[in-house]
């Protein structure tokens, strides 16, 4: 199991008219948090899209808990469970500062030629960096 | 069941470094489907909150089939299988030119009284708009 | 002197907690404008950078004149007083359904060899399109 | 005088199929850019607006002098170099890791009464941070 974390500051534009962070925004915020997942690792996803490989997102869900404010710092959590092959997932659940759930939620990455754009499974290079998460 | 479509083009700002769509304006899309169909029942979003009720989302997951670019023309098609109640849930498909589906989700919404902050279940006038959908 | 119009309908997304469109979208919606501008011309962005030139922003500026909500339908006038050679200059004003000024502005956009990333002159195919409006 | 720095990573859906950011994310990082000055302050934005204010964008510019991509780390530097009165203005220049300056530009902003919507002066707590700064 590979677990890194993140914190952000909630910015103005994120807001909307009901005044707390639109909901798109926090799918956003799932991509800050598997990217420091990524880079924490020493892999960030620039070297990997270098190798010739993109990373599409090919699903995510979401549970909204509690409304956040513009100025909120925000703790993302990003969890891998399962060593990726054909596909990574990883799990997320963001925090607020009282520590409470804001969302939770979970999103599966693909692995895609750049050139071809046909699926591929996850590069040699990929693979070793995390499998010593997962024995 | 009440069904509403949307046509809507892909904007250059939408699209990410892989030159598609990146998928949390799918999301967006979802919510541009979603306050057509409630503004072709005759109750914008901007009416029902006028009455002192803000819908909040509570749930979102997508399902990602086909890469869209900058300039192409997708349709969005919004169903509500059940008379909105505590909740409302949209059930969302979006098409490319080709008919072929690019994604597919969900959305939940609830329903909160905005100077309280407090759940509250579907306002009479939502309610009254729905019905003759569901009999 | 070429002249374009694009209507568009305020997303529910693109306001924050003010209650009103973050000023950050007029910018979004300029680009929205010109990018219509250059479809109307038979001569959409997608063709042009399929010729190998991009077209990155260099300027902008916007001056913001009254507030726009969620739902208000607004119309982009784009107008581009000097045929492109080294750099296409478009001064854009919106309007609300009152037809009063929203905001007004300009954006300037260079044109780079896609490949080498250098500035180069509009291409032959862009001049040749707008040069009957500039008789 | 008064100048603030911020320091920000470059996010993922922030770029553009052109691989870069997009023009109108700077305009939102100089939104970061001067939340961080105001913070630092001691007179967050949050509690402006909570004091029956609200600071609307009246006027922004920019210029684009080098392209920034995903995963950089950008440095935000705001000046405000009149004391706020009727409005406040703030120039802005981002730089790359190398020291570059990637844009440059300001915004100003007025004050207005959040319940009559009217313009107003900068209340009294705001003046009184700033002036040390304007002697």
């Amino acid at each position: 199991m590979y677990i890194s974390e993140t914190i952000l500051e909630v910015r103005y534009y994120e807001t909307d008219l009901m005044g707390i962070v639109h909901h798109s925004n926090y799918v956003r915020y799932f991509e800050c948090g598997r990217s420091k997942a990524l880079k924490d690792l020493g892999l960030p996803i620039e070297k990997i899209e270098e190798e010739g490989i993109m990373m599409p997102v090919t699903h995510v869900e979401c549970d909204y808990k509690l409304p956040v404010k513009m100025g909120e710092i925000i703790r993302i959590v990003s969890t891998i469970k399962d060593c990726p092959r054909a596909r990574i997932i990883i799990d997320t659940v963001i925090y607020n500062q009282k520590n409470e759930v804001v969302c939770s939620g979970s999103v599966t990455l693909g692995f895609i030629n750049s050139l071809s754009r046909k699926p591929t499974r996850a590069p040699e290079s990929v693979v070793k960096v995390f499998s010593p998460y997962f024995m």
